[in-house]
């Protein structure tokens, strides 16, 4: 049977430490609602510490890799997809994901939120600042596309629920 | 803990009953064993095949979509990744199994097969006619690869445990 | 000997007239200045007039398909790339462009342009609303890559004269 | 206007001395024709020697990289597109090309071909063993596709101009 993927996205190097704590414990909560966490698998910020927190918390996560490189591999990525594409996997994780959650911001998280709205993603933003929310929702307001703002974990876990519950991701091909 | 991941590549519409019923026997053999079933994802020949005998079998399955079509996926599969990037995708297949396993012959099948030979990935053809089995035997003979000849799941699975056990996959990326 | 070659990124169905009136003009002068044209490729919006605009001004002009559809290639386009991998695509606009052009916005283009800042390339934004400006400007800001703002396709020009004299441009691919 | 652009796929590293005497001259006359050649843009082997035989001859030349390294472009590509995404692009080769010719034989080179049969492009195979000819003549027969065997860059214009004076080149993308 088809389970949910829940896609998140973040920064790598630049991660701050909040969003790092926010990964983590997001990473908990969506393994203990029994779906899967999907990341861009690099063992590092934001990838990294949601897929830990998911598979210490007992869930099964998946890594979309952009190199080949397995030392690159969150330890806490239990399926490794190696994509060899660099960037153009951004497109992969978010086709993928049912529901994608930026936890924070940056160039490459940016891209995958822009890609979101494209492809007409449910997408909710995490702690991002003000601009930048209000960027992303003129950009989704154009289409069929819904932008959420959550200050917490516990938020986004409440609007994913929602969404899974209307169906609202059904448009979408996850 | 990283989980060890098979590909498994063959036809589509093209496939036949034998490698139909190989796949389905393989797929879940291969859960038996414990390793994670990787296959083009389609509801369709060999992918199909492979991706509800490991299912029904309790193991966890993947696809790697060509297309964001949720209504083109095998029943089998658990986990839907949809790259919309056409035969593009066939090279994730490769890079992200540690074995990779052939099961018939086909267009999609024999650039699969190339690829895992260019990846220098250990490949497996399952039921495969002599002239297909001795054109990519030359060309992995060029390279660090290598190509082995079974005639019924049970071979393969002898196969990716000694494969496995000397650690022979290392050097690919899985 | 390798021609420079210009990617101009901006909306399809939703370009507005402002948008396509500069990027017809742009192309035009991209042509005169002896670079190539490079955009999205299809017959639509800001990558038909730019493509045209180009054409039309004797230029070379290439066009990085999402589909495989022939019919979709906008008559300004002298060389089409067929990816059949859609939005992952435009990595490649990017990484394949010594500067980038965005020409107005919207999802595709943000995206591109997240892209390009994480690419370190140079980036100039014509005709883009303020709040879009700042957001990718302190986007680049934590990273190698600049943004220019440029309010007509005359500036445009000069931008790209200075970044391709100072070789700003030499750190990226192209 | 669109330009009709011939692919020729072929060895990096291994190419032998004929594949690249062989790609030399092709390169030449098919620049002579007025097409474009396209190949995988690196400066080794058959994709050198073709690119530089083309360039010499006044032709127009594109190379779709598989990285970003602009010091691996060979010296005849006058545009270069970068795609950052490994073997995955020669599934991109394949589907701009008009006719895809193969010149000598490799791994790369025979997933360029299996992809080929599998988009329904005309194919020549120049100087191909007779065991690499069958196998790829056997695989095409089960598609609309057609394989043509050619021993020298004479052979292989002709066909070219028979295949695009029939029109058979256009249930192709290009």
């Amino acid at each position: 049977m088809r389970r949910i993927v829940i896609g998140v996205m973040g920064a790598g190097e630049c991660a701050d430490e909040r969003d790092i704590h926010h990964a983590y414990d997001l990473g908990g909560m969506i393994a203990e609602a029994g779906w899967i966490v999907l990341t861009g698998g690099r063992n590092l910020g934001v990838m990294d510490a949601v897929s830990r927190g998911a598979s210490e918390g007992g869930g099964m996560t998946i890594g979309i890799l952009p190199t080949t490189d397995a030392a690159s591999v969150s330890e806490g990525v239990e399926i490794a997809i190696f994509t060899d594409m660099g960037q153009a996997r951004n497109n992969i994780n978010v086709l993928s994901s049912a529901v994608v959650v930026a936890c924070g911001m940056g160039a490459g998280t940016a891209a995958e939120v822009a890609l979101a709205i494209k492809a007409e993603k449910p997408i909710i933003l995490l702690g991002v600042e003000r601009e930048a929310a209000r960027f992303f929702s003129n950009l989704a307001a154009e289409r069929e596309s819904r932008v959420f703002l959550a200050d917490n974990p516990t938020q986004v876990i409440s609007f994913i629920k929602e969404l899974l519950s209307s169906g609202e991701e059904e448009g979408s091909a996850a």
